[in-house]
């Protein structure tokens, strides 16, 4: 298996780039699912975590084709967040979906190799086919996750652009060559060579780039040519689908080039928040990512 | 509490500046500790791992005042490895330890959130004392942690200059203002006066500024003069006691202003691991603590 040549193929099968971010945000469990007083210290909240995104899991197959769960909303539940963290790997791909574990991890070499080896090698308690990297610690320390992206074919998504308001305090700053963000995207291309596709010419050698950000995309994708975007922001944090599609390109069945993710908007939508019974919370989500999906769907057409 | 004040009244009791970092390599657990085939995924290396990282706590109480475990040597053993690491911050925390959590997290303000919840808020399963972040997504993001610090007394070492062989990669572009790193060190300056110490003037928001570059370190110290600075890559990495030092200033005391860590050559010292039982393991490494305390409280004495 190759991540991006992958993720490609499934991607022109559903026609749209929508990936189902699973942030369980404690304070937005819906009362169906809520028990206890849903504090993180409160033994009975992994429980709930654990149903709810089990039943966001079931809505998924045939939808989309990859989900990111950030690990911190499993981490804030101790040993037991991560010990279910493990079995919504396990769940998301028996329903063949594919994983993308947002980690943002960075460390140097020896310490970045435990990282590789917890979400990365076959085996591993949670088995992700790709990871998000940081990359203010340099290239040397991505080797130990492009090592296994080569060997067990899975993909890495290195920040280059983030959607928070303070990411141009360092992203943004200008260097001879251009701002930080986009001088980051240019050192990585060599990575990036190593890790593309032989179906598709897509790198497994990703990039993350905020959706709000339109031209940034844009400049990136003239450093970076092979790299998959991951394109947070999409729906809660504001940008829409035109904006979000500015570093795609045109591929033999619409725009393509990345992955274009939704959390909040998908998982906790409005109308499931009000739902009374599990029909009607089904409905609310389905419909959630049915609408996300077919705005992606036809921008990508286009 | 505050962490800054209560780390350098401990420092100054001790006369030296030794972090006792954890980052139990596998493949150095030596035979006096081993069971089974000590690979991440074998079930028995949770155990093995926790004796000896008991084994050294128990040598450090009166021979250091912080102990720095790095999460990734815990987390490539999954959710066994996130459970055993709770139980030594707490074992850590019960030997009047402070503990660092060498953990390097930076995410947008939601999820940093998260992360703040785990490790800095009374009550987590691995609540401790400080953590280190990574600087790349912007100053908002640090504020979760910020405000944990805040209210409860903790610290934050912020990533500025890395130990590792590719820290320059980013870190040292040049800028207007400077490199990437200096101009980061400077950024924080405005968050370090929030976390000042009444006791001692020290902020708690610290910065990590690699052993190997000392005269990056004096830079970053006239940019920073009130954040302690952690210093990694002390013995095994390669750098002496006197580059060790080059950012602290002068204190009722000695030289102070920060810690240096020491990971390898205090856990892993030569002696223990050819050591044949508890008595000359625990000489071993008692050895390498004493040496390693003795040199630099010597440099900082003089």
């Amino acid at each position: 298996m190759h991540f991006a040549d992958t993720l490609i193929a499934r991607l022109r099968e559903l026609s749209h780039p929508l990936c189902a971010g699973i942030d369980p945000h404690l304070g937005l469990v819906p009362p169906l699912f809520r028990r206890g007083t849903m504090e993180a210290t409160d033994p009975e909240t992994p429980a709930a975590v654990e149903e709810l995104v089990g039943a966001f899991l079931d809505r998924l197959p045939g939808r989309v084709a990859i989900v990111k769960p950030q690990i911190a909303f499993f981490e804030q539940l101790g040993a037991a967040g991560v010990a279910m963290l493990e079995r919504v790997v396990v769940a998301a791909r028996e329903r063949e979906l594919l994983v993308l574990l947002d980690a943002k991890r960075g460390d140097i070499a020896s310490t970045a190799e435990g990282y590789a080896r917890a979400y990365l090698e076959p085996g591993a308690g949670a088995e992700c086919d790709a990871i998000t990297l940081n990359p203010y610690l340099g290239r040397d320390t991505l080797e130990p996750f492009v090592l296994r992206a080569e060997s067990f074919g899975r993909g890495l998504f290195v920040l280059v652009k983030t959607s928070n308001p303070g990411s141009g305090d360092l992203q943004d700053l200008e260097l001879k060559d251009g701002p930080v963000y986009e001088v980051v995207a240019g050192g990585l291309a060599q990575l990036a060579e190593r890790l593309v596709g032989p179906a598709t010419g897509w790198s497994s050698l990703g990039l993350v780039v905020g959706g709000i950000y339109p031209e940034q995309q844009e400049r990136v994708r003239e450093r970076a040519p092979k790299s998959l975007f991951l394109v947070p922001g999409y729906g809660a944090q504001g940008g829409g689908a035109a904006d979000a599609l500015r570093g795609f390109v045109a591929g033999p069945s619409g725009l393509e080039g990345g992955i274009v993710n939704s959390s909040r908007g998908l998982m906790f939508p409005e109308a499931a928040a009000r739902a009374e019974d599990a029909a009607s919370w089904e409905r609310a989500v389905d419909g959630a990512i049915d609408r996300a999906a077919g705005e992606l769907g036809e921008a990508v057409a286009r």
